[in-house]
């Protein structure tokens, strides 16, 4: 976890905050908003919320009392309790890339497998910069379809000892997590004190919560997991063209999610979600670290904490097909906001390739690469008199170097960040060996750091434990 | 030019920019600042400053006074009046790489050619986001050492009709530069009532400003044309291993550079200069794009508005031997930063590759590409009841797609910034298309805007006095 100490960023004005205050207001209560499930229509109409059809025309008000009964901020356990974390204020959380049904390495693209799913949670595990493998890190396709999600978890929780997302393909899924979870952490009554899960609630935008989401939101706000209720904007496409119409949409989407969970159980932690960017006018295509996106990224940390809620957004987006100069410049564009904005809870930070089709092995590297460098530029400067060395200069003086400096000698192993992907050798020694890319040494890390990597140790009764549910749950599934 | 009127993101609080200036004061008093050339120490012994050897201990609030002195913002001109560009305030500008022994396009690395400066300058001139070629885009060494400064100066001048830099090799190279531009803009009168010309006068940090560079000083400030007093900061050797130490070496070296500019011809056009990085410690290597530099970018922003001076920092910096995903990260850590920072000028904005020993055909692409990015990302939003579209909500409503909607009709030519470079294309078209990373469309692409530029009309009068003046000159100085 990392405590992001530097000033917010913050573009809107009172006024412009008003507006789409006001352009939130009349979505939710003129167009409405459509839930697939009977369970949540009853929840809205019981609390005197007007429904027609599947439509809820809301009192913002209303809207705006239930979000008030979300907490600020609220802790995510680990089994290693030196990898809990916090979400909110100023700490931000990182998770890999979610939902990939390929995976890239070198010049190989293939579909995902359940190898794959393992070597990147110990990509995880093994890279401090790292809070959690996330959840569906790829999509393993050599395992069944309606088990697939046990595996899943079961490498999440025993690979890892990091915080994990749950599966929110189906309530049946997410009652899979939240019973593999009770066995980790002791039972309910733990995990119900303090979460254990982050799962990931996407809106079929625009203005759509379709009930197989749903049905995992019921389950996991039941049992006080944290949650994200996430507007799915690729502007142009499930949005209008404009950025403010489209930040309207993701806060009436966003907090009709919440207030949901809040009548589900009240008090349950949530998070503003937000996955904005834009497509690409002609083809159709989704495009990422695009300066709409980025612009919409650092207004999203303003008015997630304007509604007093933790944020999610950002990552290493890209549409690059490969892990180049676009794919960097891509990721960056994203990621440098991400900081700037105070985003708590990051998915897709690293791995993310192919507009979020391909999980890459050098771009998972080249990522974490990237967040480090980024952690250390958001680390606050200390500035008082020792920090001038003037005594260093006195001992420098004029037209001299202070690589020698008594100064320098006693700092030189910590003073700068020291990078381990980027490549500062001079140009004979870099043709020496091997005239190697980054994504190149990017693919030799990845695969020393899968090679040297160490389980972290579980208690044998409770990996018997999950196993045997895993087992039970995969025959009663069918697979 | 480009005008970046999103805030500012500062990080020095009223008390560490005390900290920070009781630094620079008790530096410039204590330790004192070399200067190579008698006229330079004349000029302040006869200012009242006190001079030992070749040192002047300053009094601090005399080179307030001297700073004081110069403008905050001011025009430079360029030949066609639509690309002459405002110093200062709001404003960015930005030029070409500077100082490039070699060139690298695709896997070829070899000295640079008075043609590779032609083709840089017609790079320069065929983007629009480029506001100068520059100044030594490469060093073209095939052209004899003693005039080639009259081949560049004469390529700026006639290649594109933007605003270039003068020669700083020597008083002798400034003078003909200054001749050159007097030619061009019609008579010493026009360039000395607005600037023609940036020059860059680099310290020779720690605390030491040498004769060559000096001697431009006294005639580009005579001439009133812009100087950009420049610290040359790579921590770890030319200043201590503390960022802000080097703030405080930097503040000492501008602005007592930026005080003799004034004792030169009071009311000149300086601007602040900062390069400022760090090296790696083990190695010795430059490196770019850190965090440290980043943090010091941010700073020195501050700084300069501080002392109401305009700033040149940032850049597509980077370490990397080739375009690849690390010098993409590393050129876009320093350029987002360089944008938050308010930069007013921007050397090295397009082409640096590794370390600055070599300007690169596809790194230019790329970082003009990144360039109008952030140029757009840097455009405030208007938010305003009619962005909302609450229209467009209202003809499609829920769970449908705004690919047809009449708000999205009527702007979907105009309504985000679309890349020429960057590929979101899906995987089967961009397979189908040659698998291209971006480096080798970046290759692509600026062979096709080389081979289709078209030099901008020049008065042929003007065209053979420069011709004249170069043979002349040239024969004067035995090539």
């Amino acid at each position: 976890m990392f405590r992001n100490s530097m000033p917010r960023y913050e573009l809107l004005s009172e006024q412009a905050l008003a507006t789409l205050d006001g352009g939130w207001r009349r979505l939710v209560s003129e167009i409405g908003v459509e839930f697939g499930t009977e369970r949540a229509l009853n929840l809205f109409r019981a609390a005197g919320q007007k429904v027609e059809d599947h439509v809820v025309y809301f009192d913002p008000d209303f809207v705006m009392e239930q979000v008030a009964k979300a907490p600020r901020e609220f802790d995510v356990q680990a089994r290693n309790p030196a990898h809990s974390v916090h979400i909110g204020g100023d700490d931000m959380v990182f998770g890999s890339v979610y939902g990939a049904p390929f995976v890239r390495e070198g010049d190989v693209r293939r579909d995902a497998k359940m190898e794959d799913f393992r070597n990147f949670c110990k990509l995880a595990q093994s890279f401090s910069a790292m809070d959690s493998a996330g959840g569906v890190i790829v999509e393993p396709e050599d395992m069944p379809l309606d088990s697939r999600h046990l595996d899943m978890v079961y490498a999440l929780q025993t690979v890892t000892d990091k915080i994990y997302m749950g599966n929110v393909v189906s309530g049946e899924n997410a009652r899979d997590t939240l019973a593999m979870t009770e066995i980790l952490f002791g039972g309910r009554e733990s995990i119900e004190r303090t979460p254990a899960t982050i799962s990931i609630i996407n809106c079929n935008s625009p203005m759509r919560w379709d009930e197989r989401m749903l049905d995992a939101l019921f389950e996991y706000s039941a049992a006080n997991q944290a949650v994200v209720l996430t507007p799915f904007l690729l502007m142009g496409a499930m949005s209008p063209v404009s950025v403010p119409a489209t930040l309207v949409q993701q806060i009436a989407e966003a907090l009709t999610g919440v207030a949901l969970s809040q009548l589900i159980r009240p008090g349950s932690p949530v998070i503003f979600g937000s996955f904005l960017s834009n497509i690409d006018m002609q083809s159709g295509s989704p495009c990422f670290g695009t300066p709409e996106s980025a612009v919409g990224l650092l207004c999203t940390g303003q008015i997630a904490r304007h509604f007093g809620l933790p944020v999610r957004s950002g990552g290493g987006l890209t549409s690059s097909q490969m892990p180049d100069a676009q794919a960097a410049y891509e990721a960056v564009m994203t990621m440098v906001p991400t900081f700037l904005a105070g985003i708590n809870w990051v998915m897709h930070a690293a791995g993310w390739l192919e507009s979020g089709l391909v999980t890459s092995y050098e771009k998972y590297v080249l990522d974490v690469q990237v967040l480090e460098m980024l952690q250390k530029e958001f680390t606050p400067l200390e500035i008082d008199e020792a920090s001038l060395a003037f005594g260093a200069h006195d001992e420098v003086r004029h037209g001299g170097h202070f690589l020698g400096a008594e100064h320098t000698m006693e700092r030189f192993r910590t003073c700068f960040y020291r990078p381990w992907l980027s490549s500062s050798e001079n140009y004979e020694r870099w043709m020496r060996n091997g005239a190697k890319d980054a994504a190149a040494r990017a693919q030799e890390i990845a695969r020393k750091r899968i090679a040297e990597y160490e389980a972290p140790p579980l208690d044998d009764a409770i990996r018997e434990e999950l196993e045997a549910y895993v087992t039970r749950r995969r025959r009663e599934l069918g697979d």
